[in-house]
């Protein structure tokens, strides 16, 4: 059978960074994030007698190498899980670009998932499994399985580390307005980086601290109360890049015109208009804001000299099946 | 008597942020840094019976408010130390900008105490004691106060918090080369900025780790081992910018051209050229290396976009009398 899926990228406001169990994909602490709307990746999955070894179709260019590999292990992963013998045709297109701090392994290894089940026929397995699956390919991908707003509990084991919905997309109208500051890939992959956290003498400092910040957050978002949820959002974003810039060697994600955004973004907050931002591991800048804001926002970035593009992103559902058909 | 001293400002290698005890500024952790030489504050203070309160002139301008209250303080101290009853007549000048990064606190400190000291006449006050009575004044003021590369015990009293020389100004022939990126007065002074320290959920972890830091670079400087230098030296300065940057409010020191300076020398080093950096409470960036290389770091400075000056300091001496004599 064949399945096509289709996931969103996700953006964190409690970050994951840092691994419990760096097999396993169990994060040093809980984190919370939101799903990007109109950004997605759609991925067909067949399961084929007709083929001799896995292969995979990435935005129409036939993969080889890690890629390959590291989707070949997450395949080989549900063929255990699933009880199937078959190898897989996988194709997938995602409609953002790669490696540019727009996490594209949480909505790859999402629908991967997602399609990969669906396309199995199983009807057994639900979406907190579905979450755990995706976790063991990407860790973020588990959290752009369910829809909305949703928070990741890092658990310490398989079963433990799952991820729900802790509010539906309509529960609060933000908008992800990203400035894009660069669209190179990024030098370090998220899996060697979650692996150099440790490295930092300030990692377990910030792990202490972030079940206290996830319930800061969650309050925030489920009051809707701006003030407070721009606070904790940035001060976990700087959490986090304190630890990549104080890991050995140092990651240094930032460029000259992140700083510029992150300094704007704080100045228009103290005017008085509800923004914040946040960063992942890249150069990108998203700004969190209210969808009344959001075009305000995305002229003063245009504005800027190191934005080259602007990409605006309200808050996603979950993973869905678009389609199964026997082949 | 009056009496001129004249004190260079330091670079800190192993930084000063975060008081154990506010009041007597003792800080958390001990610190090492080197003096500037060529850059200096120089400082008359005449002990007079002539004047009805003391009087602060900086740069011939006399000074109001903060800026003289704090003196003020300082002298009180002086006077309460030396046995004196008289107020002060007090000149200062710096030939270098003020609140840009360059630490102008630690050279005023330290040339009005050995200054002060010296106009009353008072010959059983040593080297170890001078610094301890500056760093009344200002915490970093006792590095200013020994020659050369220097170390700054931090002890957990008055009596044990000092500062000595590790190494004389020729052990070692480094240079700093100054990339200023700004010279704006700095909007947050260092005092309030090392009570914010603990503010930051990530400042203990970073203290316990002071001592290793500490040695490691101490070791490397005796030994002039410029690989393990600037591996801690930059760890230590971003280490300390993640405090700052992650506490409550944040405090961003950073410019987008000082990332750009960061990221360029972290560049020229992996090509081989013996340079790294450092920053302190402002937007410049120390760039530390060899003599031999010095005026090609300063060339390739200058052509950096958001450079706008660059100065370049060797290895400073100790604070030292100019001249004293009876009015």
């Amino acid at each position: 059978m064949e399945a096509t899926a289709r996931a969103h990228p996700n953006i964190a406001f409690i970050k994951y960074w840092g691994n419990r169990d760096d097999h396993l994909r169990i994060p040093a602490n809980s984190s919370i994030s939101m799903n990007l709307d109109g950004l997605s990746t759609e991925t067909t999955v067949e399961w084929a007698d007709d083929i001799a070894a896995d292969y995979l179709i990435l935005n129409g260019t036939a993969q080889t190498g890690p890629a390959l590999e590291r989707v070949q292990r997450h395949l080989d992963m549900l063929r255990r899980r699933l009880n199937l013998s078959a190898y897989a045709r996988v194709e997938s297109t995602n409609n953002f670009p790669m490696g540019a701090g727009i996490a594209s392994s949480a909505s790859s290894f999402a629908a991967l998932t997602v399609a990969g089940v669906a396309a199995s026929g199983r009807g057994d397995i639900d979406e907190r499994e579905l979450t755990r699956l995706a976790r063991l390919g990407s860790g973020s991908a588990s959290r752009s399985v369910p829809g909305g707003f949703v928070e990741w509990h890092s658990g310490d084991s398989h079963e433990t580390s799952y991820a729900e919905s802790m509010a539906p997309e309509n529960h609060w109208a933000l908008v992800d307005v990203i400035a894009v500051i660069s669209t190179a890939h990024k030098a370090v992959g998220s899996t060697e980086g979650h692996k150099s956290a440790s490295t930092s003498v300030l990692q377990t400092a910030r792990v202490a601290d972030a079940a206290l910040r996830f319930e800061q957050c969650k309050r925030a978002i489920l009051d809707r109360d701006f003030v407070t949820f721009a606070e904790v959002v940035e001060r976990d974003s700087n959490l986090m890049h304190a630890i990549m810039m104080t890991s050995r060697p140092p990651l240094f994600y930032w460029l000259p015109g992140s700083l510029e955004v992150m300094e704007s973004v704080r100045s228009w907050r103290s005017e008085g208009l509800d923004v914040c931002y946040t960063m992942d591991a890249g150069p990108n800048v998203h700004c969190i804001c209210t969808q009344e804001r959001a075009a305000e926002i995305e002229t003063r970035l245009r504005q800027m000299t190191y934005v080259v593009d602007v990409r605006t992103a309200g808050v996603g559902g979950a993973a869905s099946v678009v389609r199964v058909s026997k082949r």
